[in-house]
């Protein structure tokens, strides 16, 4: 049966070991959207500098966060990512932004966490930048999109999910 | 009209100032649900060491974040946070573990960033326990419960928001 | 005579007790200079986009360095800054990008070293950013402009100095 | 024609994927300057222990600066120092001290950045403990020396530049 | 009776609520020992130049440390220090180097954590200087030696415990 | 003669260059031991909950702390631990908890610090954890234990050290 490998037999939180597993090109992409008022998301998009900047702003913040993973979540291995990409597209119907992490590593395990934290970390500074005019913003649907390398292979997120 | 008060008139981000703005007491409840396969929760609950210390390692996680709030959110300011509360629910039915952070601050400014951060890492710790079981985990309805102290009073979050 | 305040009498480092001393308004405004090839700033000001997220991205730089300051130089005291704001003029002529920090908070001791930090991280961040086509930029000038609050009082740069 | 690597074709920031990238052996040697009044230059070198000690701070904190620098500069990547080294001659001429640091790492990527950091963290450094009696001084002269490895070769600073 | 404050009353971990405490002077004072080889001392304490480093390399990592406790004690609160000591004895008869290391707050809670942790960190750094020549040696006798200010006044260790 | 390899000839600190050093298998095991009073340590192990989230709390502290050994301890190298895993006896005869930390790495540089540095965090979070019921607890008898890849080859601890 499956198990919590984060654990080890008598239930104590560990560092999984990963000296066995050998060096493999990774990458993991993860999504978080952020739902909020349609002035507020009207207000984000409109004006040229104004728009730059919170996306700009919100960009480093996951790219940095990406980074920091390690030290954020406690059981993840220190790893050195190869490169970092977030992304934002706005959907109106839906009163969305919904942020794209793209995370790469050539490692010994994956890069799922970087990416979902990258996501996440955008998001928060989104609703920061925001908040002042729109206190009710939901962070939802932060999800592992896909996911590529190791030993588990090609994995893609399928609608029925969750 | 309203704006984001964390740009300036060109649209360039910065720190807003807080100096003019008095001390008060000030508290922030957030919320982040974990939504995962029935059998993951399962797992989750089952045996007590083992539920002990997926939510002991996510309490811990999500403490220490909301202490690194302004070094994750670019725009924050620093605070020193009188306590921190991380505490979990279980959700059969929704088939989701519920997490609730609560931050209180003696300061110029509020917390919602500090509770809303501690809920989402503690959110992506259970995420990154649990993976190896469940890749299709959600996280959703990250948002702000309750806001007290400072110029805006008490805030409560309405079932009709976002 | 003058004595440098950071060593004791036996020439040990220490961080200089500061608890006496009372909670004042302080600020501190400092600059530095990327000087660079004529067609690196061209380059840098052409396109809207892209001299956005070049300035975007050193000055989100340059308020994280304000917030880590005590972290990098170790004689720092711990601050809790009210604002940090972090501007960019290009100078054709010097050809060179001149940056401007102000720091302020309500504290013990004086937000020199936050503005003098996030001006230097400002300039490296813009150095990094265009290294791949100019490696022979210089940051230079760095200094501190003017200084607020505290025993010391009012101090401004004159022309004179260093 | 050149082109800036960190912004995307959209101008948006992204750390740059090195994952085709060969490890090498890279080094990187920068240097910055503190130019003071030369009554401090004077009080700097006078002793034994306070100038071991003002010199082993700035030294220790521009090593542990180059281990940051991932964290600081937003788009560098995560590298695993082979080694750094931060030297300090002192100019009676100029009235200056000249910080040389000097960065090594088998990676994909160059150690300018981390040498730049250490250089301009260890000058920081020299300001805070010398600032009290000299609030004038000017960090100038930061510059990339030398540069070996990877794909672009061996670079040497020339004097024209700049 | 006596309980752990840190522990809710179900056992969950949380950092204690000190909103209500009023802010008062405090300070602690803690030591480390690090027992070692004669000739490990003797090398340790010979040369001029070589003593001082190994001593001020420990001073300024105890420093930082103090600066970084409550993002290594999960359950600590972020305080803003007024002064860190690191001190250095060594006693040849018992062929080991005391660490003693004062820090003074004005604040809602103790400083004692942060004095434990400058000097154990002090201590590990002069082991992993020495430990090339002596990898058998020990940290020893790290205690709380004096508590001043707050609710629990004034505490000095004595002989007899633990 | 042996000398201190962290310092140059001229005294000065530096990180040791390991660029020559070929990546091997490496595992360190150090123990820290927390003498208390026998009620404290009843009321440790008293209740299920109870003891499980103090030593939890202690050991995600430790594993955490494992991670940021280069951040701490000034001349360490950045490292990608493999593994880390830190455990717990309690010894009612001498009224003590023993913490013992094993950590593993495929690199160039041996990981004791970072086996001592979590052992040494973990019991400081056990110290911060019952400061409150017992103040006079003593951390004592940390040392490496084992160390095991690297030119050195394999290393134990015997009775007779230190």
């Amino acid at each position: 049966m499956n198990k919590l490998t984060h654990l080890d037999e008598t239930g104590a939180a560990r560092m999984v070991d990963v000296g066995e597993k050998p060096v493999t090109q990774r990458e993991a992409v993860a999504q978080a959207c952020v739902a909020m008022l349609p002035e507020t998301l009207e207000l984000l998009l409109s004006g040229g500098h104004k728009k730059g900047d919170v996306f700009a702003v919100a960009r480093v913040a996951g790219i940095q966060a990406a980074k920091k993973c390690s030290d954020l979540i406690p059981l993840c291995h220190p790893l050195m990512l190869n490169s970092v990409n977030v992304d934002f597209e706005s959907d109106s119907q839906a009163s969305e932004v919904r942020i794209l992490a793209r995370c790469r590593v050539s490692g010994k395990t994956g890069v799922e966490m970087e990416a979902l934290t990258a996501a996440s970390v955008a998001a928060l500074t989104i609703y920061d930048m925001c908040k002042a005019v729109d206190r009710g913003m939901e962070i939802r649907s932060v999800t592992l999109l896909e996911k590529q390398g190791g030993k588990s292979g090609h994995w893609q997120r399928t609608d029925g999910e969750a």
